[in-house]
């Protein structure tokens, strides 16, 4: 584990250095990224946020906020809305802004899936200048394998290119689908695949979702390829539905040990919960993540339940 | 009911100022919107504006002009090419610029709908700097679900972000449509997913249509789960097609005060009928939004009939 | 019959004050438009301008002009192509751009109508500026109920708005017309629905068809909901295929006097005719609709057949 | 015969001179356009350049410059990136860059045809700057009647007037085309519409396919209507498929003292010969076209073979 | 074999300069080009970095550079993002950035091919002077024949373009492909057609894969018709899959000198080996392409195994 990354080559010396300010922001010196992805409420609209299994304090969007502003995330990523919405009352958390973000009304068995950049980069922009938060860097979801891939390579290739320009981080969110993927999406090499292309995007993290075997269960070992294949692309995987918060510890480190990820990308498995429960969750995983520690470790900072 | 919203974060500090006058004119100093929609001659064409039911006075595009001039409406959304044709002799009047618009002449079952901007957001700021009226915000209709989704939300989130930069309101019409949502338009969960999106767009109102149970019946406590969707967003119902007075207004406070919207969006209720009894039928609505009376308070500005 | 219309609001006041001289050029003082419109060329193809029932000197696109030129006019309407080729000689007429135009080889059973913009508007205006012709406006036709629906209404408020600010005049040809409108595009709500959508957009005139009964006859009467609906945007009615010149009168007389339109746009009716008929037939035309003659009057100036 | 074209109106007064400038070059002075064709390296790949009755000479790109070069033609029409790579060789031959190009791969069957424009028009600009070429024009390809005929008018008008403005001449290619024409591709009345629109477009020249007749034979009277149509847009047909030499200046001769076009676009009966066979017919071409010649004079030209 | 080709025409002279001097260094003053290709991340995303015949140092994204620093190749082709992760410990390999990458997933029987630019030349501007690296031109991929033929033509001649007024040279990967094209895309005839369109659009190499007989055996014969259509453009031929190292030269010596190409464009052949083997495999590569060996020569540098 280590912090010393270096900025992406072919930008400006000034970009570099504010990169890696915001680099180490929000890798909070680890090298390794806790991303609370808090980008569901287009994504899954309400599906995420009210029912049974659901908190109450999730019905409201402010809690995805009082989490991450108690919460030792290395950063929070959400849509800009959201952010000039609550950002003035949570100025200390470190944002990652996500620029596109679709519905899932539209099922992949009527049409593949695209999903377009909200705001250009000037407003981003001034955004950053503007809001005077601790934007770190920006988020993309891609879907290669979809009829539109060529829109979003497109598109993330010129974010990621403008991001680090202005000494932003970029992370990209890569999930093959499409009729042309179908079941495979989950496949190892596929993902491994998909987290070589953000390697030839640029992107300096790509958020996967974890690989199954042929079975359909999840097996660490199986991100053996996709970091390999990312190379000094740090792969985080995705955090999926909710579970056991100690499963959730137990497969994490599975995934950062055995896996060789460099962190994690977690949103419902930590906003589900009340907010004291998402403290002491979130806590947990940045022991994990940033301080190395081991599940018995980490688990101490979960709530007694 | 509180008039001390804080202005959208992330825009120059004129601009928030100006954002602020712009939402203490559109709420009345209330913190709620009454929102005069006047977007129906492209929406619906004439069939609004002529028959049995509807007052001889509204087959003319200026009685919109004269019920919104004589009327304590919050705003008076329209398309910019009407302003430009009215507003000279109407300057009372707080506008809201309705940027997008479609015909219904395409039915969703032939083709999911797409509803694209009109003038750019410069023309925008010509317009309102030469017009010298009072336009308070832009408006703009998303359909969530629709084949065309990534059209219409990236040219959303722009436009809300530009808008709040020159000072101006957003205001979001929120409409799932599309084969992919079928005959859920008015499912509350739907509509809290909706609800919850325009927020994610930094929208600072989302209008919405008023859910139905599942007898189709309205039920205003059904709105809660959206009014928690939105946080900050505040939300507003669509009027739908007219409806006895009395009947609106008992329907009009149960959204306020068991749903927990904060005003209300209202177009054929008001322009349908003669311009005394619409006039009469604003400053009731007026005074349930704005001064928070009850339905019999509310009911005496109402034409005796 | 007034020629005190005021100019469109919200822009400066230079443009104000030409579109002003426009208006008064192109209604000849008179408050009422008569457009000769010479865009058949590419709507119609050669269609109209050889054949058994037309004049030997149409199948020159000159023809055009010289009737232009000699005979009243408000405005002569055509392609920027065609006024680059011959306006050097006819310096006198004033000129309507027409701004978008389509052949009528794909059929709307096969395919939607689309009408793209042919000339930017910064073209407009150096066209406009080296020409030194009197350009008195610009005219786009829109298919509301098409499946391109959303690209035209969009181009044309951007047209609309950014004419008015050179002091140009907008005409909007509004043809209902793809597979959702069928057989429904000269029914007069329809009609109706699409004046009131071009007095949305702003436009100064709207250009519709003639609305038919359930008969399938013309009645002017049934033009009076759609002038309701297009309040101070002036309607005018096409003149169709070629019809006996008092036949004409008659109808054009009835449209204004019943229906309440405010001039004609006359193609073929004046085109198909040999020169001097057409000159005699136009000045008929601009006798009843600039200054407000009888049948009997005007038909006065038709040449004797 | 006149060489006395006056330039397009609408541009500036240096813009005009260089116009004329071009005109009277490429139509050496005679006011008709011997325009040898070469861009069928992208319209049909290779299928023009190798073959049994094809001169091993046109195997070579350079085949199409040498007979350019050593040819009386009035201009040599290419893409631009061949000239980028010929042209420092071939300073003295007259250019006509053509903008667009699409290969003959899919079919008119499988999907209408679209031709987009490759370099934008500052690419052009700084190509004629830089090259220091005689760049006397620029060519575009429509085809009427094709399902994405609106995207190739707008461009086609675009580019015609932004070459104007740069004093450059402009040819338009016009081929009806698509499954809405069907086998009515060289129908007479539908190259007049062809012809026609491209007036309308304003350009200079409009190059069509000779028109059939309903036996299937090329009747030079039958361009007399697309002639008529396309007013002062002067008319030159494509030569087609190689053919006998003498039969060529014999149709030649039809269609410009028959038909009364004003010169020729030759590509294939040009350069499938062998370069001395080439510029011998050239010579014959151009002593028709450009001298007026009969087909005997014209004839002796021609290598004896 | 010369190194003395000449800048294309139309650009600055300072352009034609470093223009030049890119050539020299990509063709290591051989006028031939040995490029060794890395695009093959997104193509074939993970499929050909791991397997049973694949070394395991492919496995990781910088083996692909480690090769490419030891070995002699004229320059790298890959996407600006690995540059920009990788670059800054390679600075002495000569890139070439491939500016379009599609992956493999949607089949074109599914759909045909679109691969459309990812970062715009002003970010490669940006790229080449902020990251020092030795930048030599740019790369782009074409599928003739494919239903979006049409924006790859174009986007691609107007990169070369630009990309010549940068001093960069300019390759095309053209691989006619689409269900007009069916199983004909190594057809010679076809590969011929590829190669020709590449020279109309001005690039400085055509990258084709090698034509096949009617058996669908290699013959390097073959090649002829492509590199005569391509004129002054120089053809490469694309590597394949990978094949015994012996085979391979002797292959490429046949398509350089009885096919008449310039150079070859390895991939698989390369980075599917260890770092030892494709050293010595492109030494042996750059001993036929740039000091024009034999193969016994040229094997001599191969790792004995």
């Amino acid at each position: 584990m280590s912090a010393t990354r270096r900025p992406p080559l072919g930008i400006p010396v000034d970009s570099a250095k504010r990169w890696t300010e915001n680099y180490q922001l929000a890798t909070q010196e680890s090298g390794r990224l806790f991303l609370m992805a808090g980008d569901q409420k287009v994504e899954h609209l309400n599906d995420d946020f009210v029912g049974a299994e659901v908190a109450a304090d999730d019905a409201d969007p402010e809690h995805l906020f009082r989490i991450a502003s108690a919460a030792p995330v290395g950063c929070f990523a959400a849509q800009m809305g959201l952010l000039s919405l609550y950002g003035r009352d949570y100025p200390e958390i470190p944002y990652l802004l996500k620029l596109n973000s679709k519905t899932h009304l539209v099922k992949t068995a009527e049409q593949d899936p695209l999903s377009s950049q909200w705001q250009s980069m000037s407003q981003v922009q001034d955004f950053v200048r503007h809001s005077g938060l601790k934007v770190v860097g920006v988020g993309y979801t891609i879907y290669p394998g979809s009829a539109y891939e060529a829109q979003m390579l497109s598109e993330a290739a010129r974010m990621i290119q403008d991001a680090h320009a202005m000494g932003l981080l970029a992370v990209i969110w890569a999930y093959p689908r499409g009729k042309a993927v179908g079941k495979r999406e989950q496949d190892s090499h596929m993902i491994a695949g998909a987290a070589g292309l953000v390697a030839c995007l640029g992107a300096d993290f790509a958020k996967v979702n974890p690989p199954l075997d042929d079975q359909g269960n999840m097996d660490a070992h199986l991100l053996g390829e996709a970091v390999a294949a990312a190379g000094r692309t740090q792969v985080i995987c995705a955090g999926g539905s909710e579970t056991d918060a100690k499963s959730f510890l137990q497969r994490l480190h599975e995934q950062i040990h055995l896996g060789g990820t460099q962190g994690c990308a977690t949103g419902r498995n930590v906003h589900q919960r009340s907010q004291a429960d998402a403290i002491g969750f979130c806590r947990a995983i940045h022991a994990m993540v940033v301080h190395n520690q081991s599940v018995e470790e980490a688990g101490k900072y979960l709530a007694s339940s």
